[in-house]
């Protein structure tokens, strides 16, 4: 049967000050009126069973993230400690394959915003189908809209079908100028939706992955902290995509946005006829492509374009569009007491 | 003996989410740690005793400025309604003349910004001579320092000495051209630092304000709010100096601020080395020129130049330096609920 594996991590700073450790991106309603994680499980409804949908998370989330989805409750996994997005995956997938000796998994993320959830679905199966027909871990290559570099790319190899194709290789974060040439080159997103079988995981693991090889004895045992204690943190990508000859790649062309800083809710959101994208008490003058976000007090601008204004948690945070990737490193240099949020 | 009359009063807008009806311009720490009252009052030190020192004020507001003010009780005068300048001043100026018959009056405002206090003194006491000596209503021109737009201008004519000179005209707000070539003809501003004597006041006022003329025997025989019943409200430029054949203009050669929007904040406040004035828990990363006032939650600026932010009175305003002068026009774009604050 197929399963899935949502990821429902996340430090939570991209999106400061409203995202805070106690509530991250995806119990917040970034791409409309619900928890991105409640879109995340509705997303799935008619490939995948909840029964058959497993959420990683922190064990500090679990309940929060419990009392949001309609899942048994012994399909949130609470992870002992956050280590990547490897040892969560290959946790989760022999969880399903221990639970379904046949899983066929695919894997998706807690907070995105996809436009079409029936094309999602369809490729996502189209993904589950090449994974058990040729044997491979397959990854979803998104269909880029704009040279985005805080993605990475891949740069899809010689054709198993008419659909699937094997992988050349994966690229990091290009700039700008480089993702031109990627896009231009027939390059895709590497989104984080992927596709595999227990056993084809276990092997590539096994072959190509010491920071998680020497601990699946410990999931075989049942003991999963054990297992986490074992691991050295590394993602999928890194630890087993990247180094996999048995890998291939679908397309995915609809619309998928990781939400990945607050400039992505200009793309995500409605806007007004200015271009703004305007969530809570904003009233917006003479003002043009900005986005606002306030939890509370009325948020007035007038002159102002590209501007991106949230307040939230008791601060207010005042950037633009183009530095909204950066907010990272604003709040390194902010105080603590400024900066962490409970 | 030399009086002054401060008048405090100012419907709030200009400082809108900061200034309230209930805490208008002057009960605010807008030029440094105190109320700009408070650095009216002082202003005067050496020049004009507190008993003689009277403030005209709104009813609402006197008790408030009792607090905040060193003076005899009865020298806070309560305005039965607002009724522009000229009723304030010419109530006020009776007022002095009957508890002084001699009394050689200078004018002020609550809420300037002056940068040297010395020679402010200096200046308005060379303006009291003039008073006496011409007999005129005497204006003290601020010598420009910028083409401002949002002030008017005292065209002088010929001399009377070497310091004082006739009026020629005013001229009110020209636009920016015009307010180049006004300065290049040696226009000044028209500040608001006047003085006189009672009875060249009244003498002008009977010749040329019927406005308020009619009223003139109400305060004769203490009928205050009689007098303001009567009068229609005018300012003392349109209704008496623009009229008046006996003004006469003194130059004041120091730095002088109505603080008349957000923007006069930068120009009066010591700025950071990248030109941001800050006031209250503001954090600025890759800003420049720009103004924050915060009454609480911290605010965080990044990627930004020439922007104000203000949060207070649970309301946050976002604008441009440019734009401040605007903020009446926007404030008339809000719902009633949002823009009315206590």
């Amino acid at each position: 049967m197929k399963w899935a594996i949502v990821l429902a991590g996340g430090a939570g700073t991209r999106f400061w000050p409203l995202s805070t450790p106690s509530r991250p991106k995806h119990v917040l309603p970034l791409a409309g009126d619900r928890p991105t994680i409640c879109d995340a499980i509705n997303r799935l409804a008619g490939l995948i069973d909840p029964e058959r949908t497993l959420i990683v998370t922190a064990a500090a989330l679990a309940a929060q993230v419990a009392d949001l989805v309609e899942l048994p409750a012994d399909n949130i996994l609470s992870e002992p400690r956050p280590a990547s997005t490897a040892p969560a995956l290959v946790w989760a997938t022999m969880e399903a394959a221990r639970r379904d000796p046949e899983a066929e998994v695919i894997t998706t993320h807690a907070d995105w915003a996809v436009s079409d959830a029936a094309r999602f679905r369809q490729v996502a199966a189209q993904a589950v189908e090449a994974a058990v027909q040729y044997d491979r871990l397959v990854t979803v290559g998104i269909v880029p809209t704009r040279p985005e570099s805080g993605y990475g790319y891949i740069i899809p190899g010689p054709p198993l079908d008419a659909r699937v194709r094997r992988v050349a290789r994966f690229t990091e974060k290009p700039d700008g100028h480089r993702a031109l040439d990627l896009i231009a080159a027939g390059a895709l997103w590497n989104s984080g939706l992927f596709a595999w079988t227990a056993r084809r995981l276990a092997a590539e693991v096994r072959r190509h992955t010491p920071e998680i090889a020497p601990a699946l004895p410990h999931l075989a045992e049942g003991d999963v902290a054990g297992f986490f204690t074992a691991v050295t943190p590394i993602s999928i990508d890194v630890g087993v995509l990247e180094r996999s000859n048995a890998v291939a790649v679908v397309p995915g062309d609809f619309a998928w946005d990781d939400i990945g800083t607050w400039e992505a809710l200009h793309r995500i959101r409605p806007r007004d006829a200015a271009g703004n994208v305007i969530v809570g008490p904003g009233y917006l003058l003479d003002a043009a492509d900005c986005v606002v976000w306030s939890d509370g007090a009325p948020v007035v601008l007038d002159g102002v374009r590209d501007l991106i204004v949230v307040n939230a948690n008791g601060r207010i945070l005042v950037t633009t569009r183009r530095r909204a990737a950066h907010l990272k490193n604003v709040l390194e240099t902010l105080p603590p007491e400024i900066r962490d949020l409970p």
